[in-house]
């Protein structure tokens, strides 16, 4: 067998992915050497319009607004978002495609359409949409993070890219995400993908490259996937919104992942929502739910979208520390502030949560990713010469490989853990539950290895969303003088450093019970509400 | 090691279980020999008073609104149920063991209750309710089939049991299932449970012995499980209703069987209702939604019970052959006579259903049942000396012992295969199905061996009840002059005989799509109503 050249097909592909980038939207020299925090390159590059910064500035559901309302065009709306892609992947490398053509063929029908039959299409006529890399379009590639899959065309939509489209959404870029999608940061043979707020840090992953663009306001609405925290880490990395749904409820067909086998059942990734408002957020989730999906899909639960009735004070439980490794200084700073908020508001009756069993979570989720023992990733990073991530070595060292007995007791551990969850959960009579999204801000390259705030809930399979706070890391935010409890703390404690993290936005996470999206993120908009506004 | 005397403990098994049985009602000896359609033996019997056959007359809807008007008590009724309970059991060996003492004190309570507070505990209070061997019920054994599990008490009630108990329920018997769990038919360590419409006939299986036990009227409601036609059946061998809903919504925690391992999740147990009217089972399935299952166990989906309001005819698909085995005779004229009456009624519009890869279906869950290649089976059958049924052998031997990587592409098949079927199914544009339940009515013992007209829809994952039609196997029904078209086909036209399965109640299947419980069921009532009313 003839040696692989992974560099070269490495900077093949970044080349070919460079070169969907139109030339009019490159940065001018005079922008050279960006900034630490690139939020603002939308506006000091000089690239974009004031109108088109006017329409990027909109939030999903006021921008499908005044679309339908004719005050911008779709081709409008389309071509400002091709320019702040392209401007978000020359400041983050966040995009995988970026198709302009394309995108703007799609909008001039809509915008047709619109004239012709003076109504819209869908909830979502016109507005674009951006897509991580494993959901497959058609016609497009789907590398799935791993370069030797650089060419693999999807033949069909994937089943939630169709429901978006037939919803009206205009795609226009695809994004990156990690290697073997399976790390908290973002890094792959297209490189590392950086973090808007402050270049130093990771933009989270393994939809890093969505969170980096909608960081950006480079797009509207983005969709992605979570096993482990994938459209958790992100949103809170890069101060978005975001939603992990329970399993059944969003389509994962036509989204697999180059590295788990289909029909490996042990634990599944949920696709969810990452977008600018939770309002946003339960629009895609309802717009999901009403294209009743389980009529092509017998692996998902039928279950229309329920309204909520909610009626008195909406009770919420507090994770301060999940008991293995406590949040730093700043994370407690946010969650205190957004507690406070919370308890003066009136509406909310707060209790502390103690945690159950974290360790055990970790250990049953670490041995269920990889029954393979990491051969199928290996494999296919062998194919292309692609050298393993350190993250990828890390993940997958964390379990072993299984025999068919081994994962068959597993998931019977899992739904016993599970179990005891749930009755954890209903012990403590709460609606939902604040939390921090992960020990820390968004962390330095290499160090993101604390999953539990978010695995958790992927184990647990309960729906979990993301807000920030409003609140950031200020350089007084000083370092923690804290005694780790055992070795996993201290690892998080010598690598976090506030300083270098000063900018960096802090989220929390709110989570809801089993099954119940529709409460989950009910809440999730009284408390934004209520520590936002 | 000793050898085990599998005989002595099968006999010891059996006279502990013949002593649960109150020697009051005992039959006289002018009694015998019994006849071989023994439904009428609770009148001839003398054992029963005429306001305890009064009672046993009544389904369990009416059974529960003549108890709460107290015309009956709880403790009346409890007794009536005893003595048929025990009347049944001799005419068609179909109990594990009955106590009446609890029963009763258990009764006595509820009068209690109802007396004092002047309102019922729940809808089903006081209604007795028989459960099948492997559904735990705290303090009694549940040995699965297996005799070396005789003497294993329950610690803890099933999840399902605890529901139905704090509705009201009564439980005073539990019934046999087959060796296993995993035949159509209802043979054991604890002997041959006998169809009471014709005692050379099986009573179907696994939950052989609640089909016996409902259609002798010697239990208004018993629960069941199915996961290839269990309680399916046995309902359609002895005449009554059944329902199997689709995964998730009935919780199956503490009705594990002995013969699958707790984890593997490659094809599922459904637990369901079994009764002798539509709208009884449908209350069930209503209690069990009602009592929120999903806030203590995970597994099941968040499903609140959904009111069906139809509009518009209900739109029927006739499956008359699935393409492998055409049924017989007798059964096609059940099938046409309903259909006749569905047609005339105006209500319904009907459409012939195309069978899809029916062999396949067969194929994968075969593969799909032991996974260790009936390891678990035959060790558990070792252990206390037990023989295998020839149709133990014969389910195993369908299958074959797979490695983890087999299991996991065989679920990824199984999941590709639900998608085809769905995408079949809404082809046809039905809101359910009418079909054969099996290719013939009640089989004689050794014979069942075709599952697929039921198994198809577990693999498939569809809800699907069963109903009597009100026709009978009869003399003049000749043997089919039908030339087979493969060597299933052969073997079941040439093991059927018309004239020995004279009697045999002939049932129909009504299925609904996936996760519409509620639909199906409704869908039931109409096609029941139209074809038996």
């Amino acid at each position: 067998m003839t040696k692989v050249d992974g560099q070269a097909l490495a900077a093949k592909a970044i080349a070919a992915r460079d070169a969907t980038i139109p030339k009019e939207y490159l940065l001018p020299k005079s922008a050279y050497p960006l900034p630490k925090n690139r939020r603002g390159l939308l506006e000091s590059s000089g690239i974009m319009k004031p109108r088109e910064l006017e329409i990027v500035d909109l939030t999903m559901i006021p921008l499908a607004k005044a679309i339908a309302d004719k005050k911008y065009t779709a081709v409008e709306v389309a071509t400002a978002y091709c320019k702040a892609a392209a401007i978000a992947q020359q400041a983050t490398n966040c995009v995988l495609e970026l198709f302009q053509d394309e995108a703007l063929a799609e909008a001039k029908k809509l915008d047709d359409y619109l004239e012709k039959n003076g109504k819209t299409v869908g909830p979502l006529h016109g507005v674009p949409i951006s897509i991580k890399d494993h959901i497959r379009q058609k016609g497009h590639a789907a590398p799935c993070g791993f370069l030797y899959a650089v060419d693999q065309i999807a033949e069909e939509d994937s089943h939630l890219f169709k429901i978006l489209r037939e919803a009206g959404a205009v795609p226009y870029v695809r994004t990156i995400n990690c290697q073997a999608v399976m790390h908290l940061e973002c890094r792959s043979a297209w490189g590392e993908t950086l973090n808007p707020w402050n270049v130093d840090l990771v933009p989270g992953g393994s939809t890093g490259g969505e969170g980096a663009l909608i960081a950006m306001r480079a797009s509207p609405m983005g969709v992605g996937s979570d096993i482990g925290g994938s459209v958790r880490s992100p949103a809170a990395a890069c101060g978005i919104f975001s939603f992990k749904p329970s399993i059944g409820r969003v389509p994962n067909s036509g989204a697999e992942t180059l590295s788990a086998a289909a029909g490996y059942e042990g634990i599944i990734s949920t696709l969810g929502p990452m977008g600018r408002s939770v309002e946003d957020l339960e629009l895609i989730m309802r717009i999901i739910a009403d294209a009743k999906p389980w009529e092509y899909d017998p692996v998902l639960q039928v279950k229309p979208w329920r309204e909520v009735k909610r009626t008195g004070k909406l009770r919420v439980g507090v994770l301060r520390d999940d008991g293995v490794v406590k949040p730093v200084g700043s994370i407690t700073r946010a969650l205190d502030y957004a507690v406070d908020k919370l308890k003066k508001n009136g509406n909310f009756e707060i209790v502390e949560y103690k945690p159950y069993e974290s360790e055990k979570s970790w250990d049953i989720i670490t041995k269920l990713y990889f029954p393979d023992g990491g051969k199928l990733v290996y494999d296919s990073l062998k194919k292309a010469g692609e050298p393993a991530d350190p993250m990828t070595d890390w993940i997958v060292g964390q379990g072993r490989e299984l025999d068919r007995d081994e994962i068959i007791n597993l998931v019977a551990e899992r739904d016993r853990y599970r179990k005891a969850v749930a009755a954890h959960w209903q012990k403590a009579g709460i609606d939902c539950l604040i939390s921090p999204v992960g020990p820390t801000p968004a962390p330095q390259p290499f160090t993101a290895k604390y999953w539990n705030y978010t695995s958790y809930w992927n184990l647990a399979n309960y729906p979990a969303g993301v807000f920030p706070t409003g609140l950031f890391v200020d350089k007084n935010d000083t370092k923690d003088d804290y005694k780790p409890r055992n070795e996993q703390e201290k690892e998080v404690y010598e690598t976090y450093d506030p300083v270098k993290a000063e900018g960096a936005p802090l989220c929390l996470q709110v989570v809801g019970y089993i099954g119940h999206e529709e409460d989950t993120l009910d809440a999730m908009k009284q408390i934004v509400d209520a520590v936002t506004k």
